[in-house]
């Protein structure tokens, strides 16, 4: 018999689980990667106060007051090339010009836009507009402070953060490793998906889809390999896993029948602590989770589309931990409000996850539930993405307002 | 002086290009690549009628009204093994046992479960349960019906894609090439990353949040030279671009000053035809988007979170285009449903795209606009996303809902 868990109970285990280790990559390969380490600032950005427009520098109070019909008259003290540092402190009535990216005098608090001036000669200008302290200047440390934390371990680094290191020259970064999941089919049914599968047979989809999977959620796939149903062989494919893996997926013989020898082979499996032999999901029921170490092996139902959800609902969280994501923001696991477009029945007692392909329909979106057992391919590839039936609801009535999880 | 089109002008010309051509790859490289073929099924799945269940193939009128206290009573024929082609053809009142995935034998419409049957003897049984025709069995083609399509030309790789290619044995997909985009960075102020910059410069910030843009978009970025501004170096550099990419990135001197050679550059180039100089958005109008052939060449504003927000709102469908992506599903660009915290001011006449932090906040989301010039990194680390204020608007008031197009 199954122990059934609930869904809850199985990913509160998640944090029994460490992440996988961590490496060093060079900026231009971290992109989508976890981060080990936070990023702290070791200097201001800029590291200079700067003008942020083409114009002249100036104490703002030189120019209150200034119009077309009065303009400020001020003498021009320097031309501040870019990349030079300024050596004429900057008085009440005095102007350098400076170009965008420029660094201020001494003594200038703003930039007058060169747009708002007119020369009178090589000594002054007129000014006919006036600026506040501090307009189009950037001040020393006021894009990225030194010390700072530009980002931290466990969050996923996106662009502008490979900017914000760019901008303070760090060349590398220190990412989590990605987990490597291991997969082993089981099945004295299953065969490679280059052979002609003979009467009975059935090509081993749940490798590719799985795997498949695991690289959209941030982890590296390895595929273990084909076995029967037998102890031996599975026993051995699973020692072999757990010696190179941060992850096993056991894809077939999860349940309670004949050929079902993945709850024995975990079990003789050193070290193995089971924590789920059945979860109350629909599909994916005859799920297994056991913990070796920090190393969570999973036996999946062999149906496609119930090795998908269970991948989806369960897996993927224990993948996330392992990859180091910690604390992902609330936004980041889309979904989708969509009205139901006709009753879905469901038992009570199981958390029931339904295929629900979206149409755009007038001013809100139609889910549409698939119809089709958990055994065939074409109702995921029809899904767009899964709703959620709680556990001690008898279903969902036509247009009830539901949340879509994204496939 | 600058000669504006408004965004949605600029996007129309998306379709003035065409996709950078097409690979094979392994199935397993496949995910999240765009298909350059339809998938299209050459065998039906299953490929031969197939029970869901462990149980007796029967014709289901020989269970009709069978019950607990009046089972009905069957006659076996054979057991069909994993594999075996049946060869006993069942008649009204017999049975065959057979597995999970067994081929049902002629005559068979639906498999009684093992759980509704006891065995009387080796040659007959009782079953508790009426079946209706069809039930626990899969017929010819229900999974994937020969020469359907299963997922179009132009349509992202999902995992179930994966698992349908795999279920018909295809193990190499034909998918567009990764576009590569050509990276040149202008000025005399930057620097390389590597190098301490000295007072005036700056570190090359757009190579690196560009290319992680595109690597990010599906696109292969490739850095082709840090120029100074200065006219036949940046002439050289685009010169090696556009013979070696698909798209070509300008960052820096997008614009009309002295230091700004991108457009002439541009001009000058063979067979080139500019479609804007100065797009009406706000940050990033300075933006040139120029045709050559098929390859987009874009100038870029140099300030960080400009060149990001025109990557992203402009410059990414053309890259998704060149990248073969069709019809992309309504959902596949996310959003979310924010609340404005306080009033935002914009300029009539541009569309003005503001950063903005997301909080829940109790029972939906606050959009929090985030301060700071288009200069600094910062803005773009601390921001969630994007809310649009459109053209004719003069602003939006606090508390107004917004879509926030997630970065």
């Amino acid at each position: 018999m199954l122990n059934v868990i609930t869904p809850d109970v199985l990913l509160s285990h998640v944090h029994d689980f460490l992440s996988s280790g961590h490496e060093v990559l060079p900026l231009n390969q971290c992109t989508n990667r976890i981060l080990a380490k936070d990023i702290v600032s070791t200097e201001n950005i800029p590291s200079f106060r700067r003008s942020t427009m083409d114009g002249y520098a100036v104490q703002a109070v030189s120019t209150y007051g200034a119009s077309e019909s009065n303009p400020a008259f001020l003498f021009i003290k320097e031309t501040i090339d870019m990349g030079k540092v300024p050596d004429q402190p900057i008085s009440i009535q005095e102007a350098s010009k400076i170009a965008t990216g420029g660094m201020l005098p001494q003594g200038a608090d703003s930039v007058v836009m060169v747009e708002y001036t007119d020369a009178i000669d090589d000594q002054s200008i007129e000014v006919y507009k006036s600026v506040a302290p501090h307009q189009n200047v950037i001040d020393v440390g006021e894009d990225i402070a030194i010390n700072s934390i530009q980002r931290k371990k466990g969050q996923i680094i996106r662009p502008q953060d490979i900017g914000a290191a760019a901008a303070l020259g760090i060349q590398n970064l220190c990412v989590y490793k990605k987990p490597i999941v291991g997969i082993i089919s089981t099945g004295d049914e299953i065969v490679p998906i280059s052979q002609k599968p003979a009467t009975g047979q059935i090509r081993d989809i749940n490798q590719y889809s799985l795997s498949s999977q695991i690289v959209k959620n941030g982890g590296s796939p390895v595929f273990i390999d084909n076995v029967p149903d037998d102890f031996d062989a599975l026993y051995a494919a699973c020692k072999k896993a757990v010696e190179s893996c941060h992850m096993v997926l056991i894809s077939g013989g999860s349940s309670v029948g004949m050929r079902d020898y993945t709850i024995d082979v975990i079990q003789k499996l050193d070290k193995s602590k089971i924590i789920a032999h059945g979860v109350s999901i629909q599909p994916g029921k005859p799920t297994i989770l056991a913990r070796l170490d920090n190393i969570p092996v999973w036996g999946l139902p062999g149906h496609v589309a119930s090795a998908m959800i269970v991948f989806h609902i369960l897996v993927r969280p224990f993948l996330c931990q392992l990859a180091g994501e910690r604390n992902p923001p609330f936004y980041s696991k889309p979904t989708i409000r969509a009205r139901l477009i006709r009753n879905v029945a469901s038992s009570q007692g199981r958390e029931e996850y339904v295929r629900v392909r979206l149409e755009q329909s007038g001013d809100h979106i139609d889910a549409i539930p698939i119809q089709g057992q958990s055994g065939l391919i074409r109702t995921m590839v029809q899904a767009d993405g899964l709703i959620t039936i709680p556990e001690n609801s008898e279903g969902l009535e036509q247009e009830t307002w539901v949340d879509v999880i994204l496939l």
